[in-house]
């Protein structure tokens, strides 16, 4: 008898102490590892050394414009970098404003644009009332936080295996109070899931209330794939185009999982009513983006081509990781109707749903053997998943022995927890 | 007889016609010169080249707080970079953010957080009416640009030689819709003048009416001086702590005009509450700093010292640029009583006070014959001059010999618009 919620009353207290005891050997290990955050690890960072040789001072500094990317100048970057994101993006070059080193800088001054000085001529968003953003969930903590800051009623809606659930996102923006819809729409953060052909052709077709109603589409995990056989996502900016909606939508990207998340480059694309909005806020907000730093970029990774080489030995790093995650889950929880979890082609994340209201005491059980989780709930808007099941994983910043460990026992913490769970009732 | 003003009818008409002659020479010579913005010249960027060589694919990339530079993490920046500015800001290092590439970005962040959460508690300036923000004119443009962005009225503030007058100042703060002031206390930008003793006291013990009153402190020329007796700036900071007016401040600088205009870095300080209202900004806004190039500039500067030592090295450049220019007006405007200008011991600017009425005419009289100025009133609030007068010179761009050039056109321009005002009397 594997399942647990099968098991004899005498088999699951039995189980139960022999879990106590392999999570007490684990507590003697004082293990200190951390599976908190999407962080590439060491090996992954060294692939783009070779970026910080492409700058000398012997360099030449000029764009293809001519300007010297040393001063000031071309605020929407370097052309060869917005080509080249949009590539990645799946959207028009000319579109496309290249940034600072922070995707999730371009989403808050966007947000904030909207706020104090409001989207396609309409109030602010700073004078409208009740506003509400809709939150696929489990999803991006970061997201979430960001239109909290603004003071927004944030909406679960629940993810499937397609993406966001159409009927209710459809169900929702009937509501003009309804602003705005956090999306990642590839590899999607914590699932891993990349929204159907038909999730795609259903957002470029929303008919919101309202007409500031903006779609955020962060596309971090655009070419961040792990298999032969990568998910492909349609292009929301063609399907847009083909129904009339490219107005509704703020793209985004960045190379902090290609070169460095700290010192990376990010993008946004946005139609023609959109970005002149943005464009207006840069002009005030910044003398320009960092140049030389997009230069580094361009020298190094050249082409789309040029990213796919480099995702393909980020893939030979992390892909090992994954699998040993997956691994682990499969050989220790499989039959025992303790969780279930993901099996992402690609991204930063595995999903997994433990027994219902036990993903809080996983994570502290994890927590006090020394190793640290994402918290429970985070991946819900206000931190509080209503279910308490789902635990994000980040499996790429730890090496592939420190990962075994802390998965071995994260495994018995799932099954322990489940197994005080069942004998409570 | 010299004095345009004095000179009789029939002798000054001569000498319109001389100027005219004079200037359709200049015509003739076809030139393409900029003296618009304060842009450090090819030299200079040049002097920081070796700064690019300080990181390659070897090199450690930890701070000395162990945190790994290429990954996230450290939001308030690098300490050593932090101790850096702290020292050229005459601030506490532990109320230092280092950010991006532009200070001018975290002075839009920090009015925009302004407009969205407001200071010390106060309700959000976006949800009060009627906001005004002062403006020390001549002063710099893309302050009040920011100001007007987010809808305050901008009221002019005087410049003297002293600083902003301080008796408006004092007056204008007793409004409690008065939210801030724009100030560059060090070679003020365009007038190169530095805050005397008593203006920065004075600011110090301000008593604004507003709670949520907040002086911006740009300190865009701390360690730009270009005499061997440079000006002293007192301690805003300290004079604060005197007076208990330290939540009344936000501080910036950069390395813009130190390492790169496009690719330096940027810092901000503040007081325990500002601080933690701009930290908490941050902190849904960002992930954190370009870390390396922090790194690439602390290992480039080193320290205070190495500061100075760059500086006397743009000094080297540049000091020959701005005798040039005061060398002309000199001796080309002397006596004539066309306008009068300063003689500032640092930053980027001289600024030119042509006879009232007459900025637009020499600034357009330059661009037709290929010198493109600064536009006229660009530094008054909405871009009016109300005397039409003010002219900002900006001779770091280029090399002296077209300085030279752009100078002597400029001189015959002043000269006729002053002789063509006259006559029209």
């Amino acid at each position: 008898m594997l399942d647990f919620t099968l098991m004899p009353k005498p088999q699951l207290e039995e189980k139960k102490r022999e879990l106590e005891d392999a999570y007490r050997v684990f507590e003697g290990k004082h293990l200190k590892l951390n599976m908190a955050r999407g962080k590439p690890g060491v090996e992954q960072l060294a692939l783009s050394g070779q970026m910080l040789n492409e700058l000398n001072s012997s360099s030449s500094f000029l764009a293809s414009t001519g300007d010297d990317c040393r001063n000031y100048g071309l605020p929407d970057g370097l052309p060869e970098m917005r080509r080249l994101f949009a590539q990645m993006m799946d959207v028009d070059a000319g579109h496309v404003i290249v940034g600072g080193n922070s995707s999730l800088n371009m989403m808050f001054d966007t947000v904030s644009c909207g706020m104090t000085h409001g989207f396609a001529g309409c109030e602010p968003w700073g004078r409208q009332e009740h506003l509400k953003f809709l939150c696929p969930s489990p999803g991006y903590d970061r997201h979430f936080a960001v239109t909290q800051y603004f003071g927004f009623d944030l909406i679960t809606v629940p993810m499937t295996s397609n993406g966001p659930d159409m009927d209710i996102v459809e169900k929702y923006v009937q509501d003009p109070s309804v602003k705005g819809i956090w999306c990642v729409p590839k590899y999607q953060n914590p699932m891993g899931i990349t929204f159907s052909d038909e999730t795609v052709r259903r957002f470029a077709r929303l008919k919101p209330a309202a007409k500031d109603f903006r779609i955020f589409w962060d596309n971090a995990y655009c070419v961040h794939d792990l298999t032969d056989t990568p998910d492909q996502l349609l292009s929301l900016w063609n399907e847009c185009e083909k129904a009339g909606s490219q107005e509704m939508v703020f793209y985004f990207a960045s190379t902090s999982k290609i070169t460095f998340p700290g010192a990376g480059v990010s993008a946004m694309a946005a139609a023609d009513g959109n970005l002149s909005d943005i464009r207006k806020h840069y002009f005030y907000q910044t003398i320009g983006p960092d140049k030389l730093n997009q230069l580094r970029h361009i020298s190094f990774l050249k082409d789309l081509k040029g990213v796919k080489a480099q995702m393909a030995k980020h893939r030979e790093i992390i892909a090992p990781k994954f699998r040993a995650v997956l691994s682990k889950l499969d050989s220790e929880l499989s039959g025992k109707n303790v969780g279930k979890w993901t099996k992402p082609k690609g991204g930063y994340f595995i999903s997994v749903d433990v027994m219902p209201g036990c993903a809080k005491r996983v994570v502290s059980l994890c927590g006090k053997a020394g190793v640290k989780l994402t918290g429970a709930g985070a991946t819900y808007p206000y931190g509080v998943d209503p279910q308490d099941s789902n635990i994000r994983i980040a499996p790429t910043y730890p090496p592939v022995n420190e990962l075994n460990q802390a998965m071995s026992l994260f495994c018995v913490c799932v099954q322990l927890a489940a197994a005080e769970k069942l004998l409570k009732k």
